[in-house]
């Protein structure tokens, strides 16, 4: 039985993590987990799973809930409640599967005492790759990726050999925006941007879909993940999201992951690493029903936020922090109509053009950075 | 330093084996090989490579070669020379790249000694898979396949359990004659199926491209080499040829290789196996050139060797070998221009038909009802 702490239980990850704790009680248990704003799913997850641990996000949070539910179970909140059920004692895996930069000190806390990372949030990977994979390797514990993407070229890399690995290729779907030109972006509404053509996502990450700065983000992940220079991570433009990524090894030979657009796979790799268990609700690809699978360049041109992550990544130290933190409060801004679409992007190029870089920040560097990127793209838009 | 002994070193798949060693003269040396009709390029060969041992046809080829080569190298003939060239006691590992049901004996011999065997020579597994893996399991010897199917489903296997494995789909070109429909089969000739799309191959295996009967058995050697049942091997036609086959897991994870149209890759990934080495004179896949992957059905009525090949496997036994032995016989007369097209698969449908089946033959009984095989049909060309 693996006991799992699940960061982030409401949003669409976490829910699907449920997913396949459900189809597996013989496998899994919920032993701890966080929600946020959804108190109400989150007292139905309470009263299916009954796990020992929640985490809310503050104090009169908690007293209401506490109120509600029935049986055994402690209620804590804030950032010390997001790090309690992280590094929750009974737990063997965390995953961390909240939105943000929140979710960096609980996995740093989940890390110190062994537990394995199942990593679904982007962001902190992206602004604290260094210290992640510096504890991960002092504590000897897995970092395993739940992305689909991340999660291909894991499954494709086992039985390889690391150092035989030529190339890694990340496929993007291209978003939302993807068959539109640059003049045509410039009056697209939050609501077009939401249609994601693949994946049912949640509002941020489908926003970065269509800039393409998840796929940016993406690339700054693998190369703490996988540990190749930027120059040896390709995106490339892959509408049917069938391939989900693949590794090209030294003798030209590539290897595929591909399947449907159904995260349960990625999340229960992650969860029974580096065995398989069978998925029986989900669909089995049929490329015959598809027919074909097309493939182009990812321009940079075409997709500054592209760019923008490889120029953060290949620079490195706190300008991945600006990239993200910057990118979070455009979209916000763009998904609240104060921006227009394409301003997204130059709001980051703005908040990156002026950064004073810092390499190897600390966790409060990193932290400062965040907040202050925050005030100054803030400033920008009101 | 991996010693080598190459069987049909003059051959399609022998001349690229010998490429791959040119390529590493620090990792490979041929030990030992045989050669067939053609002489002048075997003694090119023997020139460049020294191998210690050489085998031809007939006692009257060892006369002549003996009197053009220098140095110091044994000659043999006949049946007992391949043996001797298979089991060489140098030899790390035997490349099998004979045409026909000649290599089976000599593989056998090279179990026996413990060589690893990379195995082109379908009809080896084909008639005598029983046999093959029964010893192999013995002599606890690897089996590695060279056929570009047959390695791509190894290369995803690596890192995977067996037993979560649910599925193998091998591609197919469809072969020169995939955009005809069977009526527009009946006046083809043997110059234009010659003419394969994707690869360059010698002439009997275009045929068998064209015919899908190629496709055929590589569906029986996979459930030799992999263990699945028919069932679980499936055949989808992808006429580009990149991926050059997939498998599926029990959580639908399917992993694919895919590549360039050599047979280097293959050839020397069973030669590095479980390494790989930096394999540079070959063009390393460009999906984005490709720009578009295409997948249909292998349709049984459109492709009816396909049909007979899984309806030999099934009842396995002697009935593989009727399949195997009647299609060489069909294919030679169709490329001595005796037959049409189409006629290929109605003298392997009559001699299925007639065929008293038997089970779990001895390597005896496969000769006998491959020589019997081919007597009959010769009896219904003429």
């Amino acid at each position: 039985m693996k006991k799992i702490s699940l960061l982030g239980a409401t949003g669409s990850i976490g829910t699907q993590t449920l997913d396949v704790i459900r189809l597996h009680p013989e496998s899994f248990q919920l032993a701890a987990m966080s929600i946020g704003k959804n108190l109400d799913l989150g007292l139905k997850i309470i009263e299916e799973f009954q796990p020992k641990l929640v985490a809310v996000l503050t104090k009169e949070n908690g007293t209401y809930l506490q109120q509600q539910v029935s049986g055994n179970i402690k209620i804590v909140y804030g950032m010390e409640g997001l790090i309690e059920v992280a590094a929750y004692y009974e737990s063997h895996v965390l995953v961390n599967a909240v939105l943000g930069s929140v979710g960096l000190a609980p996995t740093l806390a989940a890390i110190k005492e062994k537990k394995n990372i199942a990593i679904a949030n982007k962001e902190t990977l992206v602004t604290a790759g260094h210290l992640i994979m510096e504890q991960a390797q002092k504590y000897n514990v897995s970092i395993l990726p739940v992305d689909s993407e991340h999660s291909a070229i894991f499954q494709c890399l086992q039985g390889e050999n690391p150092k035989e690995l030529a190339r890694i290729i990340l496929t993007a779907s291209g978003g939302s925006f993807r068959d539109k030109t640059r003049s045509e972006l410039v009056h697209v509404t939050k609501e077009d941007a939401l249609k994601h053509p693949n994946w049912s996502m949640g509002a941020k990450i489908t926003i970065d879909s269509a800039t393409m700065m998840n796929k940016g983000l993406e690339v700054i992940e693998a190369y703490w993940l996988f540990g190749l220079p930027y120059e040896k991570i390709d995106v490339i433009l892959h509408k049917e999201s069938v391939i989900h990524s693949m590794i090209e090894m030294v003798d030209t030979s590539v290897i595929a992951h591909l399947g449907t657009p159904d995260m349960k796979i990625p999340i229960q790799y992650a969860l029974t690493y580096p065995s398989r268990l069978e998925l029986k609700e989900t669909k089995r690809l049929n490329l015959i029903e598809m027919g074909t699978l097309h493939f182009s360049e990812a321009n940079f041109e075409r997709y500054r936020c592209l760019k923008y992550a490889y120029e953060a990544g290949k620079t490195g130290g706190t300008l991945p922090t600006v990239l993200n933190a910057a990118n979070e409060e455009a979209v916000a801004a763009f998904l609240n109509d104060f921006i227009g679409f394409l301003e997204i992007e130059n709001l980051i190029e703005k908040a990156m053009d002026r950064h004073q870089l810092v390499q190897f920040p600390s966790l409060e560097e990193i932290s400062e950075i965040d907040v202050e990127t925050r005030r100054y793209v803030q400033s920008l838009i009101k």
